[in-house]
């Protein structure tokens, strides 16, 4: 174990960045539903993990199901949503973790909302970009599919809008990038930016 | 860094162990307003990073005013708090890491709800049992004697019930000790039940 050199009466983010040695960083993904978020997500946290590295991925099946099993669809639904996962991604990250969330959050001021709870310098917007004709394409759930035939009410990017983001810290064009390829990009841009060695 | 040799698809508990190299765990205090829960969960909190060990501490301050900021002192305000820690508190310990919480947690279906959540291997009961007369002398806030006036009304131990647990893995009883005593009885629980080493 790490000797943490430590008499204050606080245990601030920095006490956890050292014991964890990385620093804790927020990268907040969006996307249309089928663009690859969780999935790249995973291939993310396992290129990091492999490195010793403290990477926490949120995404539907931790979140929905646990947390937020009291929530609907509904607009205050899907706005308390987001302020939950801000919340408790800010708790992860507080205490040094590497956290990467996976929902579509299709609203800008949504994505707003969570950049200011967490703390800008924290969070990193990542937009993964795919055009809906290309997840429409897969269509990994069938969602498309009824959201088409009107089976499925208001979904994102066909009866419901989804806002790209502006200015993303990073933006993965997955087009014509394999999921590896993809995760890739993303550990470059943690490099650069200084968050992991 | 620690080099983790992993090939799955899934990142379990089991990875985070051996990332952080510790047992996750949930020690979940509970007590009287005033018994000490928070101060003794920053003194074992400081003891144990001192040793390496990751250990988040939920508490009123980072829960009441941000994840839990929604929620009022109803009782069904009350409860969505209990089932909200124990979901966080359970994504952290499914991430590795050894929670404390210290929330007075006054009734017994709502600590028993968070040991299911939890599940009931990880979840440790741990009863900060300080008897009332001696928070009443302490009271460091200045509420008993605001209850006891009933300028505050439903305050837990006064008018409104405190049910001790029956079966707690652990009860401190801190009347004769200091805080650093009562948080190293509980360094040794852990070291008894090889949560750490």
């Amino acid at each position: 174990m790490k000797h943490i050199v430590w008499d204050g009466d606080y245990a601030d983010r920095a006490i956890f960045e050292d014991i964890l040695g990385q620093l804790g960083a927020l990268l907040w993904f969006t996307g249309l539903s089928g663009s690859g978020k969780s999935t790249i997500a995973k291939a993310l946290q396992k290129k990091l993990i492999q490195c010793g590295t403290y990477v926490v991925v949120l995404d539907g099946d931790n979140i929905r199901h646990g947390l937020n099993s009291d929530l609907d669809f509904s607009e205050s639904g899907r706005k308390e949503n987001i302020r939950r996962i801000a919340e408790v991604a800010k708790l992860f990250v507080e205490h040094g973790a590497i956290v990467i969330t996976a929902f579509i959050s299709p609203y800008k001021s949504d994505r707003n909302s969570a950049r200011e709870i967490v703390g800008n310098g924290l969070f990193k917007e990542i937009f993964i970009n795919t055009p809906i004709e290309e997840c429409i394409k897969r269509d990994p759930k069938g969602l498309y599919k009824k959201a088409i035939s009107g089976e499925i009410l208001q979904f994102t990017g066909i009866s419901d809008p989804y806002e790209a983001p502006d200015n993303p810290e990073l933006a993965i064009q997955t087009i014509n990038l394999s999921i590896e390829e993809s995760a890739e990009q993303i550990v470059t841009f943690l490099k650069q930016n200084g968050t992991i060695q």
